[in-house]
């Protein structure tokens, strides 16, 4: 699967325009993939600043430039296509002997060498020298003394001195906002990924409900959708790890994984897998056994709440209404003590799955086509089950489409 | 397998002393898990300030306390047996009728929702009220105008202000290499995942390097790796999801996976499992056919050196003279070109599987009991392969012990 750089440039532009910026400087790693299609290499690892920069102009027009560890230089350059890149030295030895004429081992080794080339490598990476990089960068670029955000709502404390530091005559702001808007927007090949995910964990969800007999625990059901999912995702020509993501909560304790089933046990199977770093999340619930009345009228009214709120999903509504929708048929059918926060949340490759922005009463963004929405109704009950129904929806110009065909009806297992 | 709280308070209060700190307050995901034993919710995936707080008291015989979202307090309070745990709402509805009188269950439902129960539930969590608990329980704890430390490392620049307006009399500082410093210790149970994880990652290495055959691929070899080290995992009675972490390099690229493999190809396996957060690493080279008298010469040279620093991974040696002595050895062997910024790193339940202390130039911290070192001597060398050798290693009172059996040689697969 090619993976292409999700990065619009011109909708950078417009936001960036609207904020009144010259630029962004991108430091978080999910960022730096979002903004190049290439990893940031293993010093990003540690989640600190001045690990790897892309500098990505407000002009459309203008290249995009990186800074980035010398060892991962080469394979980021083939991701990301960007011709601007910028190295310096990181913990790790490469010496490339493949141009240099025969000789004796340790000669062709010190010739691949050259006094000039670095001698002594940091421990991780030299924050003073990638900081100084950024700054050079920056004056070539014309930019020493423009208005940037960067992304503080992911730098540490601990690094925020080296930007005003290095850069003491950029206007810096925080645009982690404007990021998150960005990321909000899925490009064809995050698509791509997050339906591959979404089909697997339906396959294996599908295994798990299968499954579902009296004494199968938790962790029972999550190895067989975890092989499920996995050969699925074979089977579908992905032959990179497919990891499992979520929870499976059995029985009227309603939280954490659960007694081994008995019969009236409801199950929630609440699964994910993640390909590529992109991660998909539905949910399901079964019960084992014909359901109580109880256990019928809560997932019967959670299962109007959430077509009704469907009905909302749609391109130009604010996220809001879909919130007030759902919220308001939960309480019109009797469960006006019903509350939660948010109905789901937008899916791609942050570390957590639940990305901005939120289905929530206070969302005002407007849902927009190329968004991929988790859309879920949940309820945990503890002496009645946790319930659950949830799906992931890409958003089209006119409509949107679920990700998986698995019935929404509660499952029945006998 | 029980997880036991690792932090050791005296310990946690010695280091303080030093410091001259009143008392720590822990945010980092990883950090709760550290001081408390129980996992922080799910609000803490956001990886913000705000989601969850413990505050560690200088003084070892004053109790912890925890702040966390209400849908993950009885467990957390389960896990970690902390008793002063006080709470705030998520985004999640979890309501409890299972000490309600028989009923209808609309009125179940709401006599288990008495009217002064929140009815409003933010998307995530309020960061102004968390902040608010934290400075009340400060002050409960006389703590108020105490010199505090906390996670700057972590800290993200958009929520640092909350802190000095929540609690203005709180003399605050950069926490964050204390914090590590205790981690740096492992506790029995973590020391008991890190030899689970590094077991079943031996099982799994043997069983990739049993199948490097010609025209094999790296994903090929990650694919057995997997399967390998999940059955030796699910063997030795784990029965969680045991994740793969690494990577394989073929052929004489010396990065990436590289080509499928060929007679006289080197084979860098560089792998490990994840067991409960906590992440084994260790490395093999294998060379498929018969190495050549410079490959045979450069894994010769890295083995010498790895045998001599490990002379010096001892109790009470700084971690710069193992650096020292490898390095030295290296350029000994007539291979003075070479250069590496660490031999290894600390091994533990960072997002990253490189935690601090690193084994490198400047290195000052001593080896002591109850570090687990991952200790390596790699060198990727363009035009022949990519070598490496490394195995995780246990600190005790007065030895080391080694997480692999599995022989140091150059792997011949023929």
């Amino acid at each position: 699967m090619a993976f292409l750089r999700p990065l619009n440039r011109q909708r950078a532009q417009i936001l960036m325009e609207q904020e009144g910026l010259d630029g962004i400087v991108l430091i978080q790693p999910e960022s730096i993939i979002y903004g190049t299609g290439a990893r940031p290499g293993g010093a990003a690892g540690w989640r600190r600043a001045g690990a790897v920069f892309v500098i990505v102009p407000a002009d459309s027009r203008e290249p995009l430039t990186a800074i980035v560890g010398d060892f991962y230089a080469e394979e980021f350059r083939t991701a990301s296509g960007i011709d601007d890149i910028i190295t310096f030295p990181v913990w790790v030895d490469l010496i490339d002997i493949s141009k240099v004429p025969n000789g004796q081992l340790t000669e062709r080794l010190s010739a691949a060498r050259p006094p000039e080339q670095v001698h002594q490598r940091p421990a991780n990476f030299d924050r003073r020298q990638t900081f100084a990089l950024l700054a050079g960068t920056l004056a070539r670029r014309g930019l020493s003394t423009a208005r940037l955000g960067t992304e503080h709502a992911f730098l540490p404390v601990a690094d925020q001195a080296c930007f005003n530091e290095s850069c003491p005559n950029v206007r810096w702001s925080d645009a982690s906002k404007l990021v998150s808007r960005l990321r909000m927007i899925k490009s064809i090949a995050e698509i791509e990924r997050l339906k591959l995910a979404g089909q697997s964990a339906e396959a294996g969800t599908a295994a798990a409900i299968a499954h579902i007999r009296p004494g199968c625990t938790a962790d029972e059901l999550l190895s067989v959708f975890r092989t499920a999912s996995a050969q699925c995702a074979a089977e579908l020509g992905y032959n990179g790890p497919v990891l499992a993501n979520g929870g499976i909560t059995i029985g009227p304790g309603a939280t954490g994984k659960g007694r081994p089933a008995e019969r009236g046990d409801v199950i929630r199977l609440d699964l994910g897998c993640v390909v590529d770093g992109y991660t998909s999340d539905c949910a399901r619930t079964a019960v084992l056994g014909w359901p109580s009345a109880d256990q019928q009228a809560i997932y019967g009214a959670l299962r109007n709440a959430f077509e009704a709120g469907l009905e909302r999903l749609r391109p130009g509504v604010p996220l809001r209404e879909v919130h007030a929708t759902a919220m308001k048929t939960m309480h019109a059918q009797g469960f006006d003590m019903y509350c939660r926060g948010h109905f789901g949340h937008g899916l791609g490759a942050s570390v957590f799955v639940e990305e901005w922005p939120f289905i929530a009463a206070d969302e005002t963004t407007e849902i927009e086509p190329g968004m991929v929405l988790a859309y879920e109704l949940p309820w945990y009950i503890r002496g009645l089950g946790a319930f659950m129904l949830e799906d992931q929806f890409t958003v089209g110009a006119r409509s949107v489409d679920a990700g998986w065909t698995l019935s929404r009806e509660l499952a029945i297992c006998d």
